[in-house]
C-alpha cells in the first residue's frame, strides 16, 4: 500500500535493535485518515469473504481493529492482557510472548463473544516473529470458529515471522512489507 | 445519547463495586457502528471549537479516540502506561491513580505530537473519580496547550468526579450518565 509504505519512509525512525518507531502515525499518535484507508484496503483484499468479527489484542491494535470493523460492518474484539494468574472459565486464554518487553502475558478473550459461527479477521499493527498472532490464532482455534485470513499495517518480512506463518497455510496481507532496515536505509518487499 | 443509554440499559450487567460492564459494545467487543455515532455526536457538541488533537489513554480509549480524530478530521493521540521508571526528558508525565486496580500508573506523552498551538479535546469510555482526566489534563497543561473539553461515553455521575471537575471550569460532555446503579436498577440524569 503505496500510501503507507511512504509514510513509513518520511517518518518511521530505525532505532538500535531492529526497532522502527512509527509513533508519528501508527502507535502513539494516530492518523485517522490513514487508518480508515487501510481499512478500506483490508475491506477490498477480503472482499466476500464474510467477516462475522475482527480480533485484535491490547493496546496498538485497537485502532485499527475498530476502522476495520467498521469498514466490514462487524464487531471488533480486543483480547485482553489478564492481571491476574487465576484464569476463569468464562474466557479463551492464550500465552504471548513479548521480545520487545522481554515477558509473557496471559491473554485472554470473553467466551461469549466468539463461538464456532464466526468468521474472523485478525488484525494488529506490527507483525514481526508472529508471536501475538500464533496467540490470537490460538484464541480463533479454541472458540471452534474460522480464521479466514489476517490484516497487518507494517510487517517486518526480515524477521521472518510472517512466511513462517503462510508455509502454514494462514492467509496474511501485510499493506507493507519490510525486506532490510539499516541505521540509513529502509527496502520494501518487491511484489 | 439515547443510542447509547438504550444499549447500558439492554446489555450492561451491574456487578459488585459499582461496576458497570459494557463488555459487549465498549470496552472488549466494541461496536464500530455506535462508536461512529458517538464521534458524530461530539462533533455536532463541539461544533467551531476547532479541536486539532483528540487525546486519551490507553487502552480502553483508544477505539474512541480514533473515531472522534477521523470526525473531526484531526490527529489522535493516547497517552502511554509507562513501563519503566525512568522518565525521559521527551515526554510528558503524570501519575494517574487506578481505583480499579488499586495502584498508579505513570502515563507519559511524547512532548514531539502536543504544544502550545493545539486545542484539545480529551475523550474516554467511562467516567467516575475524574482521576485519568486530572492526569490528561495535566498534560495538556505541561505542554501549554488548550483543553477545549471532555467527550466521555459513560458517567457514573453519582462518583460525583465530573461534577468535581465541572465546578473548576473543565467543559465536560458525557453522553450517558447514570445517575444511580443498584444490583436491579439503573437510572440516567435528566437534562
Amino acid at each position: 500500500m503505496e500510501l503507507l509504505e511512504k509514510r513509513i519512509l518520511s517518518e518511521g525512525k530505525i532505532k538500535p535493535g531492529n526497532i522502527l518507531k512509527v509513533d508519528s502515525f501508527l502507535n502513539h499518535q494516530l492518523d485517522p485518515g490513514l487508518f480508515y484507508q487501510m481499512a478500506q484496503e483490508l475491506k477490498r483484499l477480503y472482499e466476500g469473504e464474510k467477516i462475522t468479527k475482527v480480533l485484535t489484542i491490547e493496546a496498538s491494535g485497537i485502532a485499527m481493529a475498530i476502522m476495520a470493523g467498521h469498514a466490514f460492518g462487524c464487531k471488533a474484539l480486543f483480547a485482553k492482557k489478564s492481571k491476574s494468574k487465576n484464569i476463569s472459565d468464562d474466557v479463551y486464554a492464550v500465552e504471548v510472548e513479548s521480545f520487545t518487553h522481554g515477558n509473557t502475558n496471559t491473554v485472554v478473550l470473553s467466551k461469549e463473544y466468539l463461538s464456532s459461527d464466526d468468521r474472523v479477521l485478525i488484525v494488529d499493527d506490527f507483525l514481526a516473529t508472529g508471536a501475538a498472532l500464533v496467540g490470537l490464532s490460538g484464541i480463533v482455534k479454541q472458540a471452534g470458529a474460522t480464521l479466514v485470513g489476517v490484516g497487518i499495517a507494517i510487517e517486518k518480512a526480515f524477521q521472518g515471522g510472517g512466511d513462517k506463518l503462510r508455509a502454514e497455510g494462514m492467509r496474511i496481507e501485510s499493506l507493507a512489507r519490510i525486506a532490510s532496515m539499516s541505521d540509513d536505509s529502509l527496502t520494501f518487499v518487491q511484489d
